[in-house]
Order: C-alpha cells, then structure tokens, then sequence
C-alpha cells in the first residue's frame, strides 16, 4: 500500500470520501457520515488545505438499507399501508431514487419477525403478502428496478405470499387457492401465472443476500431459519416439505430449477419464488448498495477514505460495509474506520487492508454514555485524524 | 503549522521523537516510551519506511521524575540511609548520571508528607534534615550540578534542616544550635556557615518549581502549604514569623534578599535557604528536565512527535509535559498526544497548539480496565497513528 505524492496542489483538491454504515443503536449512517464530514473539513479548513468531501451513507443489505438509500438519493421515505407476516394491518416505509426509476424495499417493514413477536409464532402460516403493496406501489411509480433487502424475516412461505399479492394464484389439486403460508405448500398442485402483474416480470429485481443457504435439507430455510422463527420440528419437516413441492411447482412453470442454486434458502425462501418467477438475481447486500450508490467511482478517486460501524470487530471484516469498502478502494489510498469499539488484533487490521482504526471513546466511560456521544465523538475522531494529515503531509498524487 | 514536503528519501530515515509523561496510576514514562515506541517501529517497519525512533521518558519536575532521568540516563537508582521529617530512619532513593556529573534527588524521599501521614503531623518540628545524606552521597560522587525535586514536602523549615546537615549551624542569641523545624526559627539569631561543606557551595544547584508564591505573607509557605501539612492558624502565624527571621538572617549572612523572589514558598521555604547560602536556581521543573536530557535538541531534529500522559486536559497545557514539549518543537512539526482520557476542547487543542490528541480506549469501558491494557493501548494508539501516517504519506522536508 505505498504511494506516491507530490507537494500540495492549490489547484486540485484534496478528495476525501466519506463512506460509513451505521452506529448500530447510535446513529444512522446518514448522520455518521454527516458527523466525520464536519471534522474532516474543519480540520483541511484550518490549515487552507482545499478539500472535496464527498459523503455517501453506506449499508450492507441488511437493517438500515432503506435509510441509507434514502439519505443517498436525498428522499424521504414514502408509506404504504398493509400487513404484518401474521395478517395485521401495518403502515410499511419505502424508498424511491430521485428519477423515480429505482425503488428499495426493506421486506422487514411487512413480514419481520421483530414486528410480531407480541403474539405466539406462527411459522406455518406467516406470509410474505404484505409486501405486495409495497411492490405495486413502486410499480405504479413507473420503476424499472427493484431493491429488495430481506432479512429479519418472519416467514418461510418461499416468496408465495408475495406473488399471490402480485396476482399469481397457488393451487391445490381441486385448483383452489391454498391459504397463505408455507405450511400449506405441501397441498401445492401447480401455480397460475395468468393474473400476475406484468409489470412485476418487466421490472429488474435484485435481492440484497448474504447467506449462501440452499432452499432445502439440513441447511435449507426450514431447518436452519425455522427454529429461531418458532417452528418446531415437526414444523421444520413440514415446512421443507412444502418448500421441496414449491421448488417442483417453479422448476415446472418457469424452467428454472432453484433447488440447488446458493441463497434460496434467505429469508423463508423468499429469493426462490421470485427468481423462478420474476427473474430475480441475487447478490450480497454490500456490493448492491455499492453498485445503486455508484460507490466504487467515488472511491475510485478519492485521496483519503473515512468508514465507520457501531463495532469494528473480525465480523466486520467479513462482507459487512467495511469489507466492502476496503475492497472497492484502490489499494494504494488509505482507509480509515471510525468505530465505536474497535476490537481486532494488529494482525487483523493488516490482514483487512484498513490503514487505521480509531475508536469514539476519549476515556474511561459506559456504553451508554457513547452512545449518547457518540456524534461528537465521531466527529473528534475525524477532525483528531485529519489534523494529524493535514498538518503532516501533503495531498497524494496516485500512480 | 503548514509544512513543506518531499517524496520519500530512502537514504535519510523518518526522525521520530517519543517523549511523553508517566501515565499516572498506570505505567512510567520508561514504560509508556517504550510502548510507543513498539507501535511506530511496527508501522513503518510494516511500511519499509526507514525511521529513526528515539525515546526519552520524560516528566515535569515533580513526582516520577527521579525515575524518568534514571530511565534517560540508564542508570539505577542509589539508595541512602537517612530519616524521614519526623527523624525516623528510612531508606531514599536518588539518582546519578552516567557521567556522574549530575545528579537527581527527589526530596519527598527524605521530607515527604505520604511518608509522615501515619502519625499526626507535626508542622513546627517536621525537618528537611533527611535530604543531607543524600545531597553528600552526591558530593561524595564527584557531581558538579544537583537537581532538587521538591513536591509533596511536610516541612515549612525554609531549608534550615538540610543545610545544618550539610554544616551549617543555626543559632539562638546565646549562641546555641536551634532544635529542627520551622517552629524554632522564630529564636533565630544568626548562622555560622564555617562548617558549612564547601562542596555544597561550589556545586551547581537547580531547583525544580512551578510555584510562584513567595516566603512570606498570606501567599507564603506558611499562609498557603502550611494548612495541608498540619499547621493550625496560630502555628501558621508561628511559621511565618520564623521563615521571616530567617529571611533577615540569611540576607545579612550572604547578603541574598530571599524575601521578594518568586518560588521561595514553595516547599515549606526550601529555596529560599539554598538560592541564599548555596546559590541554588529555581526553574520550572519541566524546563529542568528537559535542558538535562536535551530534549530540545530532541525536538528540534524530529519529523515526528509523539507524547503523552494519563489525562490530557486543560490542566496539561499549564507548565505539564506535553505543553513543554510542544513549546520545545518548532511550530512546523507535528505533535501527537497519546493518554488515558483526552478531555480537551476543539478549541482547546487548537489553542495548545498540539495536532491531535488520541486516547487508548478502544471502546467502552472502566477506568481499572483501561488502566491494566494501558501498556497494549498506547502500542496501539501510536501504531494505528504511525500506520496512518505511513501508508498515506510520506517524509516531510522542513524548510
């Protein structure tokens, strides 16, 4: 990671991206990024060192997608009202880009489980319908791409719910429609795809997904996502069995078989109905955000990198948005990680390729009172590590 | 601060100079300089940047500094046999320089108040007599200067008690040796310096204060420290008036006027015996130390500064060692703060002049946690400081 510099340049501008995820229970990304972006300019300000900051909220697929989206595109989230995975009425967020021709959804709003564990579990018959509005709703604004974060699930209905909210109808034996939920899926006969949105098929869905589980057996949906959304295990049985019948049912109506591709198994298997279906593709949360944000043309020119989470620890250098980060930065420009608790060992933090890791806390102190500081503290950390460049050394000229 | 730079030399290595403060409670400067030391090496070792780290453990006059020179010096400790205030036996610790030319002497070793705390405190009688054998040991070794550290004492006895154990004798109007401590002074009649050893006169002596209160008066010795040493209103009314005997008895005798000098309260009257009889300087003690170790010369040749202590604060930027050396690095090098807590305002840093200042919590956490990972915290702060640094720039040049 050496690089080579020349003087400081009035005329072009020191680049410095600013690029976090969330302080998990802290602050969101939009606000990190904020915090380190009045550091890092009061700090190239006091020393008349002409700098460009550009911030970008960053996430990695998984809670707080929407959020930083929003921030990105600099729009608020728009409503539409539903259901829960058990049937509940909800009010449910989403987002739409500024063209109006990208929309993100965070399947969680309508069937996670968080929002129903006021009640006993119902894993056989949970449902991923609620999010069907959500989808029209983007539909009817004309986009030609759908965002689709899904964890937290409550449900293992392999995405059924959703496509019969889209208009596509499962069927028995006698052709009527099965109830909602995976349990029912065992009764599954054939799918009629008559009624379903044409719209839902034109638009490009890709779905935010970082587990590599099959849809089915030991390491599929039921068996290893079941349990923690309270199925028992005659529940699991009767789950995988249903989502083995839906994978016959797709491969038949659609030519596709996902039985053995990686990552059906998310979320209930969810992706399996909507790859087989509607095309989907699936791809890690991170690289996804990246990709909509345009993250790696940013980073591609930047000088100096800022990044940041709640904890920096050997998870976070695993696909979460520091991994990510690192990986879409030229190797020869420095990567900072502003973190609540920084927790890796020196040979973890060259092994990650991060230049440096600085923690918020200035001392002896709780957790609880972090987080309390934990936007001035973000915005020490980044002023502390800027003044140390700025009154150091000069801009970088990359090779 | 700005600084001219040029790219990488790699025939003349990065100048690092770490020269912080003891952490107090948790680790001496030795040990902390050391620490530092490890975490910059790594990083630029890791980096193939040549650099050349020097250390020099460092402190401001008052307690630690015995230590602190004896870490620079490499020299051990030397132990006396001598007695405490109260004139009960107790074995002290002093230091010499390899060249033994200079040496150090902590007088708390031998007049402390901790050590006297056992039993209640005896403001006239308690006596800096203790210090004698010491000051003789190092004229018995041949030193040319004495430095005098002086915090922390229990007496109010203006140096009577030292100098009679060095030979003088002082006398009440019968022509009587006066018993020891300040209480006495007040039947002071004259001072017969005939046995007074010649080597002690001959010496150069530097005392080490940050306190301006003179003698005398309600900002005296007396009036300001007797207080905390025991003294009772009347018995500080005692002190004074004998201090203030003292003051005419030592003018006569070595034609000095102590009476209006700053610093001549400090430590019960201590200089004000030595600065008349001995000639004895008194200099701010961080001033002290850092002309006995060079560190200016230090300072003056770094790209690089590191320093440090466990809480930089407001109080740090009054006279403490990170203020001294930043006052000793010419304005165009770049000062890093490494300490336990970092409590200091944007505006405050700016104002010290200091560039950033990082602390070793690497999260949430307890003072006694942090306290036991202090060693591993500042390797760590100073390597992720130094690998920030090193894989985002390169050397200055100075102009």
């Amino acid at each position: 990671m050496s690089t080579a510099f020349r003087t400081h340049d009035e005329a072009s501008p020191l680049r410095v991206a600013i690029i976090p995820d969330s302080f998990k229970g802290s602050a969101g990304a939009v606000d990190v990024a904020a915090a380190m972006a009045r550091g890092v300019q009061d700090a190239f300000d006091e020393q008349g060192t002409p700098v460009e900051v550009r911030t970008l909220p960053f996430a990695d697929g998984g809670e707080g997608t929407l959020d930083a989206l929003l921030g990105a595109w600099g729009t608020t989230a728009l409503t539409a009202d539903t259901t829960d995975a058990l049937g509940r009425p909800v009010r449910a967020r989403y987002g739409l880009s500024p063209d109006h021709l990208t929309g993100v959804i965070e399947a969680a709003e309508a069937n996670g489980l968080p929002a129903v564990s006021d009640v006993p579990l119902r894993p056989l018959t949970a449902t991923t319908r609620g999010i069907g509005p959500l989808v029209s709703s983007l539909l009817d604004a004309g986009v030609e791409e759908i965002l689709l974060c899904i964890g937290g699930s409550a449900t293992t209905d392999g995405g059924t719910g959703l496509l019969a909210a889209l208009g596509a109808r499962f069927l028995d034996a006698d052709g009527s429609e099965l109830p909602d939920g995976g349990g029912a899926l065992t009764g599954l006969d054939r799918v009629d795809l008559d009624g379903l949105d044409p719209r839902a098929r034109r638009v490009r869905w890709r779905i935010a997904c970082d587990v590599t589980n099959p849809l089915l057996g030991d390491e599929g949906a039921a068996a290893v996502f079941g349990p923690q959304k309270g199925a028992s295990p005659e529940d699991v049985r009767t789950l995988d069995a249903g989502l083995r019948r839906l994978a016959d049912v797709l491969a038949e109506a659609s030519g596709t078989d996902v039985r053995d591709l990686p990552g059906m198994g998310a979320a209930g298997g969810l992706p399996a109905g909507l790859t087989a279906l509607l095309g989907a593709e699936v791809v890690p949360g991170s690289r996804m955000v990246a990709d909509v944000l345009g993250a790696e043309e940013l980073l591609s020119r930047a000088d100096l990198v800022l990044t940041g989470e709640g904890s920096f620890d050997g998870q976070s250098l695993a696909g979460k948005v520091v991994d990510a980060v690192r990986r879409l930065t030229p190797a020869d420009r420095p990567v900072v990680v502003i973190a609540g608790r920084v927790a890796v060992s020196a040979e973890e933090l060259r092994r990650s390729g991060i230049t440096a890791a600085f923690s918020i806390a200035r001392g002896p102190g709780s957790l609880e009172q972090m987080q309390e500081e934990a936007i001035p503290g973000i915005t020490w950390a980044a002023y502390n590590c800027c003044r140390l460049l700025a009154n150091s050394f000069t801009r970088p000229v990359h090779p």
